[in-house]
Order: structure tokens, then sequence, then C-alpha cells
């Protein structure tokens, strides 16, 4: 059962976030409105979610897009597609009880009246409630399924992770350790590189705005990079590419340092460092992963309680902060896992 | 045992084809010249190798470059690098016997007195002895392994491969349509088109110099492209995997479309189609599967044998014709496996 479970209210109308322009690039506070409407009711079927806390994630700027991507994009009029905690109050579908706390594509707004498909887990571990939106959200998750079954560190091996100390970045770097790996975390401020060695034990973190990346990654792996999580791409994934040791593995998690993909931007040409290197370059999406979601919150909950992992959250209040938080996000301006309190 | 054995001299000089100059590109008959030595002698633990068939492959571009690579550059003054068949006319070497056919690394020269460890097969399959350069050279050897240890083709899967008459791509089109894919041979000529058909069994072949082969592969692969084997790079890449299919995989097996790699040439950033895609791109070479050689030997044979499995072997006469065989090579001037006979 979750506990630390905040006050929230039942209003009488339903504030949403909705999506009013199509961006190009990253959304920014001017292409949404906020609006109110009744509060929906559930047909056979539903359920009917009060939220708690908005889920801000990197993913939002791909669902918001116009263009092709692994799920179609966020209608325009419609409340913002994105992920929340929230309250179970009242249930007309099998398996669901009011009063259960469940975590899913619930949307920025106070209320949802959903399918059970849109539930992604139903939040049973021992944790605080805003963990099932970081530990065991998309961020925790995807941290832990994408780096053990694409990453594949073995001990004794040096793992590099980009944005270190974002919402999967952290996660990554600590599971890598805890693994017996020597970890790199990137980061872009001296701050985070604070929060990278004290919080979540990094062995070297470096701000990748200062100075060389390339000889600060030589210093820094001299044997070369076995295992790449990058969640950002460009600049920084070009630098650590060509500081791969031979079989590493990439994992392509992010793009977050490409502003916009129109037009399609240039980069160096990779196949030859691909070859000679023998790396093995995979993207993980973790609505693939549907099927091992509770089994990996179940891990990242024992690891928790055992001490080799931790988290940070950015946590702000109040549904009228939606609209600029993806901009905020991509601007690095979060420290930790970027959720919104709207009780 | 070897058949189809040619008759072949021993001469009393060691021609010898000299690496003079050091390419940037692709190398030219003009970065080579020729010289005859005496016929070495074996020391102790070394084998004296009567050279038949000279092998002329792609890998040679990069061997003779003077860039990080998976192999020391080719030193200037000496033999070049290259693969060869031929038989053994004295040994001190334990294993090895007079008269033992062998194929490995033995130079562009009549004779070569090297270790046991040059040695990348013994050529022990009933099969015409140009096929240990071909079918269980390095070429077919790759395709059977980087394909379905990295391809990974399921039956029904559709599968492309670039330069797909060459001497690997012809095997991979081959072992996949065994498996049961669709296969799609992409190549630079119609009379290429026509050999892929016919005598390689692809179930379209393209020729990526007539019309738009983005629109080509489109017709060809509605679903997108399960599996792509890629000898070439460049622009054909970039268009092959904007086709690619959810869960798709590229093998790097060549990059024969980049003429140069000084400098860096550029293309279309790739991450956020690996990750959108959930791709797995891995990169292959040869050298790091000797233990799997032999046992792929004998699987290629028994395929032969059985019947689906051929090759074609673009044979010349004469040492004199090696120097300009690599340019010819990444002209696309061959069809199937490019052998000199200097017997």
């Amino acid at each position: 059962m979750p506990r630390d479970i905040p006050a929230f209210s039942t209003p009488a109308k339903n504030r949403r976030v909705i999506l009013q322009t199509r961006p190009t690039g990253v959304p920014q506070a001017e292409h949404f409105t906020l609006d109110e409407q009744a509060i929906p009711d559930p047909a056979a079927g539903e359920i009917l979610i009060r939220n708690i806390y908005l889920s801000v994630d990197p993913a939002q700027r791909g669902w918001a897009a116009d263009v092709a991507n692994y799920a179609a994009p966020v209608p325009l009029g419609g409340p913002m597609r994105a992920l929340a905690v929230g309250q179970v109050i009242a249930s007309q579908a099998e398996g669901f009880a009011t009063g259960d706390f469940v975590y899913g594509f619930f949307g920025w707004q106070d209320y949802a009246a959903v399918a059970p498909s849109a539930v992604i887990h139903c939040c049973t571990q021992d944790l605080p409630l805003e963990a099932f939106a970081s530990l065991c959200g998309i961020n925790g998750v995807t941290a832990y399924l994408a780096l053990t079954s694409l990453g594949r560190p073995k001990a004794g091996e040096t793992l590099v992770v980009s944005t270190a100390a974002g919402s999967v970045g952290s996660f990554v770097g600590q599971i890598g350790k805890g693994l017996g790996c020597r970890t790199i975390g990137l980061t872009g401020s001296d701050d985070k590189v604070a929060v990278c060695r004290e919080q979540f034990g990094y062995d070297v973190a470096i701000n990748y705005r200062k100075g060389d990346l390339d000889e600060a990654l030589a210093q820094a792996a001299p044997q070369g990079v076995n295992v790449y999580y990058d969640n950002t791409g460009g600049g920084i994934l070009d630098t650590v590419l060509r500081r791969m040791a031979v079989g590493g593995r990439i994992v392509q998690c992010g793009t977050a340092a490409i502003a916009s993909w129109t037009p399609l931007p240039t980069g160096p040409r990779n196949e030859r460092e691909i070859m000679t290197r023998r790396l093995v370059w995979s993207g993980f999406v973790i609505f693939d992963h549907a099927a091992d979601y509770a089994s990996a919150c179940d891990t990242l909950t024992a690891m928790h309680k055992s001490g080799s992992l931790t988290w940070r959250t950015d946590l702000k209040s109040g549904i009228e902060n939606a609209p600029g938080a993806i901009a905020a996000l991509y601007q690095g301006r979060n420290t930790g896992k970027s959720l919104l309190y709207i009780g």
C-alpha cells in the first residue's frame, strides 16, 4: 500500500490543460490554454480518477508533435496527454475499487474517466505515493529495463549516462553502480555535478557545458566506454560514441538535446564507428514492456528498501504551472523527476 | 578434401605487391608497386605456402588506411595484407603437413612464410578450391554469422541487403531466403538486378541508381523492413533506415558507399529513428568469431550441397592485376567474389 498520501480535495469542476496549437519543437506555455468542464461520468467499463500528482515527461514533446512517432499525436483542443498518479473515486470496471491508487495516462486535468487500458500500474508497493510517478514511474522502470536488457552492464565496466541527474539518468547511474560499474554522469551545471556525486553516487560527474567533453571523457574512461545510456542525442552522443570501447552498447532512450527535428538535423556519419567498434545501438520505448512493468516495480522497491536506490523529486504545486513545465524540463531547470501536486 | 584444384607452378622467385604510398580513400593501382624477392625460408614454427588464389576484399581499404581501425595499418614498403588460398609446400609447424590446402592472411604474393596464426581455415570440406575464398571465405562466413547472430531474421520477415550481388550480399540474400524471409536486394546496375533475381533468388531486386529508392522500397516493403544487412552505408543506409519496421535490426558490415572518411562526412541524425522504431543497429567484424569459423563452413557446405546456396566468382588471372583490383571492387565492376588466380 502507498504511504505519505497528501491531502486532496474533490472540486466540483474539472480543470484541464488543453493543447491549443501544434508545437514544431519543444511545447511552450503558449501552446496550451486552461479550461474548466463538468466532472466526466465514467461509462460502463470505465473508472473515474481524481489526479493527485501530474507528471511532466520529456516524452510529451513527441506526443504533442504532428510527426510519425510511436504514439498518435495529441488532438488539438483536447487535454494534454500526460501521466499522473490518482485515486479511483468511482469504478464501473472490474478489478478496480474506489480508493485504489493508480498510475497511468490520465492527462493534465483534475479528473479522468478512462478505460482500464489507460492504467499503467496499480500502486500496491509500500512507497510514498509520489514514488509511483518516479521510482515506479515510466522513468524508473525505463531506467531499469533499458539498462539491464539493452545496456547489459557487467561488473567492472564503464557506464556513461547523459542527463545524469534527470528523472531517468539518476536511476540509471545508481542501478549501474549497484551492478558493479564505474559510473560517469554527464550533466549541465556544477550544481547538478554535485547532486550526481553526492546523491546519486556517480564515480565521476562532468559538466558538459564547461571545458572539452571529449578530453574529460578520455581522462575519466581511459579504456573506453562499455555502456552509454543516452537521453540527449546530438553533440554529446557524437562525442561519447567515438569514445566507445569495442563491443560497447548504446541505449537510445531520449533525444533531449535536439530542439527540433524539422528540418532534419545532420551530424557526423556513424556507420563506420558502429562497424569497427562492433557497437550495438538500441532504441527503447517503455510502452513495449507492459508485461514486465509490475515485476520491475517490485525489484526497484526492493533496491530502494535495501538502500541502494534513492530519488529526487522536483515538486511544484498547481495545475496552472503545467503549460510551461515541458519547456523548463528541456532547459534543464529541474533536478530529479518533475511533478505537479494538484490536490 | 578440396577438389577442382587448378594446376600451379613453383616459380624460383617471390613476386610481391607492395603498398608504396598511403591512400586516403580507396586504394588505387598507383599506390602499389610490384617487386621480386627470393622465396622466404620458413623459420621454426612456420609454414611456407604457395598461394594459388589471391583474394580481393573491401576490407583491404581499411587495412591500407592510416587511421584507427580494428587492425593495425599495413606497413608501407611491405606486401599488401590480403587473404589467399594456397598449399603448404614446407612445414616447420605442428598440425600442418606438406600438401595441405589453407586459407588465411598470406598477402598479395606468390609465397608466404607464416606462423599458424595467419591461417584462418584449413580447407577440409569437399568443395572446389576457389570456394575456400568465397563460400568458406570471410565473405561467406561473415554473411552467415552476421545475419544469424545480429540480424536474427524470422520466417515471413522482410530482409533488405545492400551490394546484393556482391561477395557478402549474395550469400546473405540466399541464406535469408532459406530462412523464410522475403528478400529485397539493392544493387547498382540492371545486369546485377538480373543476377540477383536469377542466380541469388531475391524476391525483388532494385537498381538504386535508377529512379527513387525510397519509393521503390515503399512499394517492395509496404510493412517496413525487419532486417537490413548493410554493406554500403551512406545515402542508401539513410533511406532504408527510415523504412525500418518497429523492432528492426540493422547489421553494419561494410561502408562501401563512403569514398573517404577524411574529413568525416555528415548525414541525417539517426538517434530519433533508432529510439522511436526501437531498432538494434550492430556492427560486425569477422575476426571476433574465429571460434565459430570451422563450424560455419560445415553449415555453409551443407547448405550448398542441399542446393540452397550457390556463388559466383569474378575470377581474373595474374598477380599484376592485383593493384587495381580494390578500386574496381569499390566501383562495383565485379559480380561475385573477386579472386586472382596466380598459379
